[in-house]
This record gives structure tokens, sequence and C-alpha cells, in this order.
């Protein structure tokens, strides 16, 4: 066996391991990284509790660094052994990989920037994919269709908002201005959305009666506009639904075009006959 | 007759009683353990007021003992006379009653653990079973054949949530820090909670620029993210109301055509008899 | 003419007046008692801002009787042509008319009682009525039905609403404690309610870590839970709504039984022919 | 060539720039308004900030009174070429275009007014038409309809919630009154807006146990009322969203059977060709 061909097998060897969870060794693999992904997000979580940080530092530093070396080796892994190698450095997980271990080195420059890591909790998305919780897929599926389906309405929706955010900042700011509290525009249209999400914190709030007048419309607006999103949601929901429980797969031999219902015998476009199992 | 069967009889003529509602005795059980149940529940909600509690301890003392005993002698009793004891007992309401008398004995090692002996309200429940309030139930079960039916569709929501909740909560705390508030990211994730469902307590807030900024398009992302739990609970419901009055598959013998509704005899096209089983 | 004719007569007109809007006579009262409404409710708003109260007093206090000796005369004459008498008095419109009236005379007893006076503002629904705004009318009875229609399973929903209040404030009770705002269970149930319905004061918030992950997960489940009324009520305006856009007022000449589909030719209990125009 | 004519020719040339976005001339005018229009409101928002405010305030004047200069001069032009100047001046674009230089003259008189000049971003909604975003405008078509085809349900919404909130002010005045924050029932209204919509600023909360009780049903009331017009809307989505989509009434002559979709030219039941207009 020439050691190119060996190389080659052990390239192929390594892309089962880490890519794919069929054989023994896959599945060990990706267990073992779904706990290496929760410890590490957890041991960041707990590390910034102030008490713990203190106590226990070195140890915190120690995790960090041997996850981040063990996770930067399998994203090199991952380079080494995938044959699109650009194609899968810009997929998403691609690009997570990378952010997941970007953070505890910008640290050493910045300090605090480690907590950014917790990014690597998108990682377990590929716990779905492991453990081919098909079911699950199926269901995220659904939803990620609605929200394609309905983008450009929620698009829509979203800029009207923005402008309405705006413009509702400005006014309050007329209205209420520095000394209540609305120190400037942007924390005006900050206030603005609080307010038009119904979110409300209530850490800046109108004082005047004018102030306390136009706020009340502001939050009526955004009580009855939440129905705008839900409205569209629905009704994409319920289509997929529909489609879903009468599939069309059907292709007519004649003129090999699809999209004909369940109780079609004759093809719409050419009169063929359907052939019917 | 044997001392056996006696006792034999005595176990069903008190399982008519406590578990059944048909007999008058059984009625009489039921009502008297309602009332008590809606006392006992006051009585602690009364005892944790301050001003109350200390003015008469005493008799809130004897009377959480005295319902406490008598929901003791009422488990031990529908132990010992169901037949499947371990059925019952690992039920969702043989837990419930357990539950009920356990905060009281608890409280002798852990002041203060009486109070969760408001669980016992849960057991009103059973005035569902008792009066016979079939109409409810019915709803109830539909609402509850919707969560199921969706039960899916919403863990996947939810696990969204989660994974986004913690991401947010690393972003925010790298961005305001504990000098704003943010004391560490356990707190950062609970303030992600609170803003994210439109809660927005206002004991956390941002302070800075950046901060404001990112917390506007959390506020937005959580208006809008409500409207997916909404689309597929809607849309559960109005499946499970379909079903529950679509119309027949039924045929018409004499012209083949369908659509017919559940009620009807005669064919709506022809005038033909259905063929009704 | 007898005297007792003469009284009827006048009887009738009044009755015109009073309680019809199809003579100018009508209308023109109807139009004026409008004006009043608005104008006492403006007057009792005015009258509770601090500084006007102090100033114009003497003025509110004119005002206020005067409109209630209106609106009490109105009531006595209304009492006086109508024929049912108990009937009227015990109606919605009825009830809401002598409770415009009290608020006033109870504030001699306890001051401040006449600000309930707003309550008349409840009469302002007659507006509907007196300009015969149909369309308007139309569209409250479909909102009005699908409450009704929906009625029951808001009842269970609002009942569990209930229950995980008790239980979640008391939870919380226990956790979090008087020396954290928790005073009482009442003051937790009340948290419980801010929270679980996403108003969110801030008044009352967790301090400890265990009460803030419990309140996190109490905010998703209120998230969550909102989706329950939302889908029962669009269900049925959809529903209202399939209704409306096929009416089925056709009667089958054999069997007097309608409900028939807009293509049905023959009928679907009897067989008979429907007669179609 | 006639001087008459001329001007007519220059008036064409300019309403072919102003108006249209057609030709390569009318594009670039259109983008560099957008761009004076992004400029001039980030201008506007950056200066109510108030370090920069200081630091740069002749900038900020002089930007300020270029762009209103600007825009003035446009819309002077607009007027002058567009033929029916009434419709113009009153339309809903006519209107935005003056409110865009209004403020900065009138904030010679009132100090502060300029800020109101951020209403200049509605004219962006100009962006959909200049780009020919087709789709953009076909979805925003569509939640517009919706909302005009429920208008009168969601005005009927909306009365009943100033119905309400002014009745729960009121009653809410009395039980808390001006010791509790609730100062007046103007001031009461404000806090039932904030509550019923569950925005809940928490700068007024209830402090009484008989204020809380009552606060608990109105926000559980709010929680649930949020069904309606979300419920509206759906509704009218799913409406709307049918008849875009749904089979036609096509019959076939051959076998005199319906339910064809729209692109059908045979019958999907015998084959036989759909006679097509």
């Amino acid at each position: 066996m020439s050691k190119p061909d060996r190389s080659l097998r052990l390239k192929r060897r390594i892309y089962e391991i880490v890519f794919e969870a069929d054989t023994p060794a896959g599945k060990l693999f990706d267990v073992v990284l779904i706990w290496s992904i929760i410890l590490s997000v957890i041991l960041v979580i707990v590390e910034s509790v102030h008490e713990y940080s203190i106590e226990f530092q070195p140890l915190f530093t120690a995790g960090e660094w041997l996850f981040t070396v063990l996770f930067l080796l399998e994203y090199i892994c991952r380079i080494y052994v995938v044959r699109k190698k650009t194609a899968y450095i810009f997929s998403f997980f691609g690009i997570i990989d990378l952010l997941s271990v970007l953070p505890t080195m910008v640290s050493l420059l910045i300090p605090g920037a480690q907590y950014l890591m917790v990014i690597r909790i998108l990682r377990l998305l590929r716990v779905f994919r492991v453990f081919k919780l098909a079911g699950y897929i199926a269901e995220a599926e659904v939803l990620r269709k609605a929200l394609i389906a309905s983008s450009r309405k929620i698009l829509v929706f979203l800029s009207t908002i923005a402008v309405l955010v705006v413009v509702i900042g400005a006014i309050m700011y007329v209205i209420e201005g520095p000394a209540h509290g609305f120190r400037d525009i942007p924390t005006s249209i900050y206030w603005a959305v609080v307010t038009l999400t119904t979110v409300g914190y209530g850490d800046i709030s109108p004082q005047t009666g004018v102030g306390m007048f136009f706020a009340s419309i502001v939050m009526v607006m955004g009580y009855a506009i939440i129905a705008v999103p839900t409205g569209i949601m629905t009704v994409e929901l319920s289509n997929l639904d529909r489609k879903r429980s009468k599939p069309t797969t059907q292709v007519c031999h004649n003129c090999m075009r699809e999209g004909h219902d369940y109780d079609a015998v004759f093809c719409k476009y050419c009169g063929g006959r359907i052939n019917q199992d």
C-alpha cells in the first residue's frame, strides 16, 4: 500500500469519526463532544459568578484552555479531512466551530471576552443530527419553513416597527425631555421599543400628563400590533399543515408534471391518465 | 358470613364512599373533602399574613394538624381499599394526596415548609369528576389534546428559547458587566428571560448605549417570537375542531358523490338514500 | 277625553321620547343624554386632579349634583313609563342607570365615593342603539358570540390559571420569604399573577438564585400559555366567520328542517326536493 | 419654440426627475433624496445626545438648515410641477413633505421643536416605490387590507378598551387613592392602560390588599383580551390568503364536477377538456 493511499484512508477514517455518527467510534466521538460542549459552557457560566471566580481561578483558566485546545484540534481536524474546505469554513457550523475557540484567545487581549465562549452552546444543535431525532428535526423544519415563507411579511412588519419607534422616540423626547429621564433621542427610541413590545422595565417612564397620554396610545398600539406577526405565523403554519396532510408527489407519466390532488385520476394539464398504485 | 368476607364487604363499601360519588354517602364524602381542601388552603394562605400569624398561632397550628391528620387518614384509607396499590400510589392523584400531608410533617424539621401545603389545591381537580361536569371535562380534554399534539413543536420551541437565552445572557454580561447590575451570567440569563418573555421587571436593565441597542433587538425578537407558540396552538386547536365537525366520507350509492354531513340520511345531490351502518 | 286616557297618552309620549330614537324629540333627548353623560364623566375625572379640585370645588359639587338630579329624574321617568317595571330595573341598563346616581349620594357618607360615578360611561353603550350603527353592532355581536361560544374553554383556562397562581405563589413564598418582599402568600400570589401575565411591575422581584430560576420558569410558562386563549378565540372567530360566509337559511318544504348546504338540491333528512329560487 | 412651450417641457422634465424613477436622472434624484433623509434623521438623533450637542453645535445647526432648505426647495419644486396641486398638498406624502421642513422653522420660536424633524423618516416609505420592490409592496398591501377589513371589529375592540380603562382607573383611584401614587383619575387611567396592555412599568403599583386583588383581575383580563385582536387579525389574514389561492368554480362540461385548480386545463376526474375563457 503506497503512502498517499494510507493517508487517504486515514483521512476517510477520521471523516467517518468526526462528521458521521454511524460507526461506534463516530458515535462515541459525538457523545464526548456533546458532553465537552455542555461542560465548557457550564464552566464559563459558573466562572462568571464572583465568589467561585476568586476561589477557583486557576481551575477555571485551566478548564477553559483545555476545552479550547480540544475544540481547536477538532476544528483543524475537520478542515483537514473535509474535501470542500472553504464550503465547510463558511458554512453555519464552520463559523460556529471557529467562534467557539476564538473568545479564549481574544481574552488574552481583552479580559472578559472569554464569556462569549457560551456561543459554543449553538454547537449542541448537532445533537439533533447525531441521535437521529428525526421527528424533532421535522418539527423544527416546519417552524423554519413557516418563518421563511412569511419572512417578507415579517420584514415589512419589522421595518414598520423600526420607523414607528424612531418617530415615537423623537416625539416623546420633545414632550418629556432630558429632565424626565428621556436623556436623548436614542434613549427615547429605546423607551419606545420597551413600551411598544410591552416589556415595560420602568427605568424610564413618562412624568407629565401629555407624556402619559401619548405613552398610553403607544401601549395600546403595541398591544394591538402583536396581533399582526401572530396572524402571519398562524396562517403560514396552517398552510404548511394543510399541505402536509395532502401531499401531492404523484407525477403524470405523460407530461411529467406534478401537483395533482389526491382524488385526481387524470392529469389536469394534459388529460393523460395518472398511474395509480 | 365468614370474617374475611366481612372485611371484603367493608373494603368495598369504603371504596364506594372514598373513590366513587354515585351513592349518597360517596357524594357527602366528596363534598366534605372539597370543603376541607378549600378551608385548609385558605388557612395556610391566611397564616402566612404576619399580623394574623402572631395573634392566632395556636389556632393555625391546630387547624393545620387537624387537616393533615384527616388527609393522612384518607390517604391510608385509599391505599387500604384500592386493589392495585402501587398503581394508585404512583398515579397523579396518589402523589398529590401524599404531597398534601408531607409539608406539615416536614415543617417540624424545616420551619416554613408547611406553606407548601397549598399544593392540596390540586386535589380540587377531583371536583370535576365528582360533580360530573362532563362538558367542562370535554373542554379540558380538547385543550389537553391540543397541548399533546403540539408537544414536540413546543419542545423544539422551548429548547430554542433556552439556547437563545444563554447566548443573549452571556453577550449582555460582556456588554454591561457587574457594574450595571448584570452580576454574573446566571443573572444575565435571568434578565434575558425577563426581557424575551416581555415581562420586564426593571430590577436589572441596560445602562450603556450598546446594551440598550442590544436589549432593543432582544425585545423585538421576544415580541415576534410569541407568534410561534400561538400559531402552533391555533393550528392544533383548529385541527381538533375540524375533526369534531367535518363531513363524513360516506358515498351516495346512487350518484357516487360524497361530502355528506354526519346527520344526513338522504343524498343532497340526487335524493337517494345513503346506506348507513 | 277621560283623565286616565290622557295619562296613558302622556306615558306613551314620554316612552317614545325616553326609550326610542325615531321621533325628533326622542332623538334630541338621546343626543342631550349622551352629552350629559360625557360631560359628567369628564367633570368627575377633572375633579380628581388636585389643583383643580381645590380651586373650583363649589363648581364641581354643583355640577355633580346637577347631573345626578338629572339622571335621577330620568331614571324615575323610565320606571314610570315602562310597563314591565321589574324587568327594566333588573336589566343591564336598569342597573347601570341606578349605579349612575348612587355614588353622589353615597359620597355624603363616604367621601371619595363620587368618583365611582364614572360608571356612567357604560351608559354610552346606548349610543350604538341611538344612531343605529348597525354595522358596528353586528361586529360587536360577532365578538360577543365568539366569547360566549368559547366561554367554557376560557373558564377551564381561567380555573387552571387560578390554581397555578396559588401554587406558584406559595412555592415562591417558601423560596424567597418576607425578607425579599414576598411578604405573605397573598402578596406572592399577586406576584405570580404579575409574572405569569407578563405584566412585570418589578415592585416585587426574586433576589435569590433559586428564586430567579423558578421565576424564569414561570415567565416562560406565562409566555407560552398566552397561546391558549388566543388559539381558542381564533378558532371560534374563524368558525363564526365561516358560518356567516355560507348561511343556510333554506327550509325543506317537506320536513321543515334547515341547515342545508348551498349546493344541496334535495333535503338531506327526508329526500324531498328543496324549493330553489 | 415659444416660451410657454419651453416652460412646459421644463416642467415635464422636472416632473420626470422628481416624481418618477424610470429615467437615470430620476433614479439618481431618488437615491440622493433617500440618503439625504437618512443623513438628516441621523443628524437630529445624534444632535439630541448632550455631549455631541455641546461640542458640534454650529455643525448641527448648519446641517439642519442645509437639509431643511434642500427639502423646502424640493417641496416647492413638487408643487410647481405637479398638475393637481391641492391634491398633492393634501395627499399623505404631501403632508409628510411639509412636516419635514416645518420643525426647523418652528424651532426658532420653540426650542426643541427641531427634533420633530425625524418625521422625515416617513418619507423613506418612498423607497418602496423607487426600487420597485414589488414583492414587498404586495406583502404590505396584504397587511394593509387585513387591517382595513377588520377595522370595524378593531374599532369596537378599542372602544371597549377605552371604556374599560376609564372605569378601572376610577375604581382603582377610589381603592388606592393619592397616598399610594394614584394621584388622580387620569393617572389611574394611565395605570390601567399600563396594566391592561401588560406593559407594567411599575412606576405606579397597588399597595393595599384590595388594590392588589383588583389589579390581579385587571391583569388576567388584559392577558386574555389580547386574544381578541389576534383572533380578528388571523381570521382576516387567513381569508385574504384563501382568496389568493382557492380553486376556481369552473365546471367540467363532461362530468359536471368542479373544484379544479386555477391552472387546470383538463378535468382531473374524467380527463375532459375544461372550457376556458
